[in-house]
């Protein structure tokens, strides 16, 4: 499919749910890789991932999929991650690089870093992208192309392991930056988990109402709310543990995002419509921005197509 | 394109933006009106309608537009509905029917009723369909087919003329529901009001930062960011008039969102995983039953595909 040279010998993908058999797909279409194995606790996970051929041998134990892997990642969510690399460090091959996909690195370093044995390298990283979709079956090797990849190396990370890692990613068709991981929190806070959390807010206070059915927010909801119940509909576990394990970027975004919308909620109150129009006008660009940037596509409503039940 | 029986002999159209320009191509598709015109006050808008055929002819005052139509819809900002429904008052045609595609509807009842001559029907009515563009250009005929449309008859209304106007939005494709002013007003400041409220309040929360830069709130946007852009890119005016107009509901609405996002913020600074879980679960049901409803497409991040700049 490819002619990138082969990176890696044997891939170990700890978890395989929507990113981690995504980047199977990915690795094996670029022939990054030669091997790819997988861990999955549940049986009905590494069936369902040997059906669709995205690994060639799925493990229970971590301690069976990192033997001889020379490129091993965590696709769990972020609050295993301590654990999962305790438990397999007296397995990792010397010379073998390990990695993560987690939306938060301060912490993930911090966990994951200290199990590390000597001879093995340790990057963090971050690929941002995904969908709403969870599970092996919902992973596709497109996934990470045109999108954005954060390494956030800490201060034992050695640059020749962050280089190899960084060609990795950019084999599977990424972009690769590399960021402080206190920094990298800060920005995901705001572009990522602050978003998911108000989603996941939004949906909630509609399904409480008691004034208005569950029928007529669904019925109604391409007024706009349907846009927030993509996000919402995210894996719980995975996003758990993001809030959990970024509480305080988290914390001071939404603390900014509450006084903004206290701001506007004074302004529709007190029936101030230029500070509304003001408000409302500066939000334009930086979409245009965000699609002139490859992010997002320019097409009116997504450019989704809505089925029409009734023809 | 259809073999809709002809519904009325002229439709004028009072604005001639999104929602304006597709009402016109729909009602010409489906064969519904013999003449469409519009009265637009910029001579842009005027040409760009003539240009497009969207419309017969284009008038810049509303007088001449109204004069011998048997249909007119104001879809023009809910703002202006009261001086434009005095200014048209005297050159509205016995027997015909006023209506407004207005995204409130207690107010604009109060503000349009008074000014509707003896022998004319008013009907108030909001089709709950659009896009993030705006301007006669970004119509297009299919946009109402399968939405609904909220008809919203006050005490005055004619059974006869809210009959005629549901036949009318039937045959442009929408499913029609009658229902309370206040009530209306109500469900839309979940389903629409305060999702565009709190896209709008998060877009300009991430652009006022200083620790993130916004050309990194751009490139990581795809974690989530990205899908509030969409609707805090629609139209300001239409907007500014949308919160000042249903001040009462998006005030109560604002209010229980901003109360559950204060015991989410709670249970993320005392690490209730618990509490996150659980609310984080409850939601992806809400998605399927939009999508089952016809109202959402089933397709993982909305069908999107997104432009790779590097490909």
């Amino acid at each position: 499919m490819s002619d990138t040279t082969v990176q890696f010998e044997k891939l170990a993908l700890i978890g395989i749910g929507l990113i981690g058999s995504s980047i199977a797909r990915a690795a094996r279409q670029h022939g990054v890789v030669k091997e790819i194995v997988c861990a999955a606790r549940t049986a009905d996970t590494r069936r369902v991932a040997l059906e669709l051929g995205v690994v060639d041998e799925a493990y229970e134990n971590v301690a069976d999929a990192v033997k001889d892997a020379d490129l091993v990642i965590l696709c769990t969510p972020v609050g295993t991650y301590g654990a999962l690399t305790e438990e397999m460090a007296p397995f990792l091959t010397k010379g073998a690089l390990v990695t993560d996909v987690g939306s938060v690195k301060q912490t993930v370093v911090e966990a994951i870093e200290p199990h590390i044995p000597e001879g093995v390298d340790f990057v963090a990283g971050h690929p941002v992208a995904g969908t709403e979709k969870s599970g092996p079956a919902a992973g596709f090797a497109e996934l990470f192309a045109g999108r954005w990849c954060i390494l956030t190396p800490s201060g034992k990370s050695r640059e020749e392991a962050v280089e190899k890692l960084s060609a990795f990613w950019t084999a599977l068709g990424s972009n690769v930056e590399k960021m402080d991981p206190k920094h990298h929190d800060l920005v995901l806070a705001i572009t990522s988990h602050v978003p998911h959390l108000i989603a996941y807010n939004i949906v909630g206070t509609a399904d409480d109402l008691e004034e208005v059915t569950q029928s007529e927010v669904i019925k109604y909801s391409a007024g706009g709310f349907r846009d927030f119940t993509r996000i919402a509909a995210s894996d719980p576990t995975m996003w758990r543990d993001v809030f959990l394990h970024n509480k305080e970027a988290v914390l001071e975004m939404l603390g900014r995002f509450s006084e903004d919308l206290t701001a506007l909620q004074r302004a529709i109150r007190w029936g101030d419509g230029d500070a509304l129009f003001q408000m409302f006008s500066r939000t334009r660009d930086i979409r245009k921005q965000i699609i002139d940037a490859g992010q997002e596509t320019a097409e009116p409503d997504f450019g989704r197509t809505v089925p029409n039940e009734d023809e």
